[in-house]
């Protein structure tokens, strides 16, 4: 995976932005030592999902048809034009237009959740003969949406041993791990999900990978969802800890972020934020978190400022 | 000023982040050319106005003051430790907390203009003997503000003709259409401004620099005020036409930018978006523009998103 990782950066440099890492003031004073965010919430199509997209089709010939809550499909879209894109019909309706917009074949499934929905992605990919590109289990897709990341932190936050991430399907945390650690021995990866969706979580307690769990209605639909039983296999030696978030607490980290650091993100993107300031993570030493992604469509950020400002 | 420029953009290297200059489908198709968004928005501290503040404290060694709407001040405040500045009494709550917390001496004005302010500043200036270092009417900061932005937009977007920029005391436009003239003398310099505060538009048609207006309640602070002697003199020649949009009108930009490319923007920022939405300004070509910060209280969002949604 390391070779893949460094092929992904190779391929990525020039194609995608180097988003910045910033240093957070109100983080480092809540969690007591310095801390950065990984802004992939300012990468363009608007989250990290663009990486593994672009690289992940690079290595495709065939017709691709793939599921998602809608960054990694808005990615897709992007990096190959007319590819079809199966959607929960929860989808973010921002997700959707830029997916339209961009020349996808958007087809919304009957279902809220991601497991279902890729369900039937996977039967639409058998009538039509197309390639299932999974959003998250798929080694190409995880060293560039993780492990290229987790290589842009490592150089642009040395210091940095304690890394809170984002897991929904486990993609980009898997790949992030496994470029840390292998540089890193001594470092620390906290993944955090939602409480009502928590398959790392499970899939630890486990032993196994649990792939697939009950639709949750929430904002955060990009940590909706099983976990991938690939991305599983990768982090599960490599994770430490995993913190739980509810809703409220998550659209506070939202709130959080405008407050703090005058940047719109998407819910999925506020599991991080929100994990750090209720506590849920301790850092031993300089931290690093991830922030994913800001596609939420206007009416959705209006609903969450009008909550709690 | 071309010297001073290339000088700004040779010390800033490394020390201000390389803003994506980003295409806009959005604006694309409602101008009719291709046009692109250069994010100063994602700028260190929230706008373009670190750059100026970083390379003209660079240059001075005695006790700064300063006058500012928010962000000129945000950047000082990051540039010089200890910097004193003096604010109108409507500044945006997220730059007077930023500025406080970066260690700023602070100061609010009993005025709600900027013109207002700058004359109580420059009293407290001559009687604390600090020297006083304009937000827009100086080589340096113009040289950088501007004539900076304007390089890597001539660097990004090489196909575009006509630059539609943001004027408030006209230091970054001053900038901007030296470097962009200079070298592409077929170049459109479009000005965006409050309409209530129209200083630059006022001085072309008086021909001399309306240096001050009286103050005008907006959630646009930069762009309230006269214009600076030094900058008209400069943009005098250089500037093809000004676009006046109404403070609804700003609004709509501001919601017209997290509808479209879910960035949060400042009021402030959005008058060259509400130039463009509502056909004020017309591109012959392919268009950069300029969207100078994102510096807005959570509040305020709040309510902006509340009356358009």
């Amino acid at each position: 995976m390391i070779e893949l990782i460094r092929e992904a950066g190779e391929f990525l440099a020039g194609k995608v932005r180097r988003t910045p890492v910033e240093f957070s003031s109100g983080l480092s004073d809540l969690l007591g030592v310095p801390v950065w965010l990984k802004l992939e919430a300012l990468q363009l199509t608007g989250s990290f999902k663009i990486r593994g997209a672009l690289f992940a089709v690079s290595k495709l010939t065939e017709a691709i048809i793939t599921c998602s809550a809608g960054n990694h499909g808005k990615a897709v879209a992007y990096a190959a034009r007319g590819a079809t894109i199966c959607v929960p019909r929860s989808v973010d309706k921002s997700k959707f237009d830029a997916m339209v917009a961009m020349g996808a074949d958007v087809r919304v499934s009957e279902f809220d959740g991601y497991d279902e929905t890729q369900d039937w992605a996977l039967e639409v990919a058998a009538r039509e003969k197309k390639y299932f590109l999974s959003p998250f289990d798929d080694d190409a897709v995880m060293a560039a949406n993780g492990g290229t990341v987790a290589m842009e932190v490592l150089e642009d936050a040395p210091d940095a041993r304690t890394f809170i991430l984002p897991v929904g399907g486990g993609g980009l945390a898997a790949g992030f791990a496994t470029w840390a650690k292998h540089f890193l021995k001594d470092s620390t990866i906290i993944g955090c999900q939602h409480v009502m969706s928590p398959a790392l979580r499970m899939s630890l307690d486990a032993g196994h990978a649990i792939t697939r769990l009950p639709a949750v209605e929430t904002l955060a639909g990009g940590v909706e969802g099983g976990i991938g039983a690939r991305t599983f296999s990768v982090l599960q030696p490599l994770v430490d800890d995993v913190a739980l978030v509810s809703e409220a607490e998550i659209l506070d980290g939202v709130r959080w972020m405008v407050a703090h650091h005058q940047y719109l993100i998407e819910p999925t993107a506020a599991v991080t934020i929100a994990a750090c300031i209720t506590g849920k993570v301790r850092a031993g030493g300089p931290a690093v978190v991830v922030v994913s992604g800001r596609n939420v469509s206007a009416g959705t950020v209006k609903r969450i400022l009008e909550e709690g400002v």
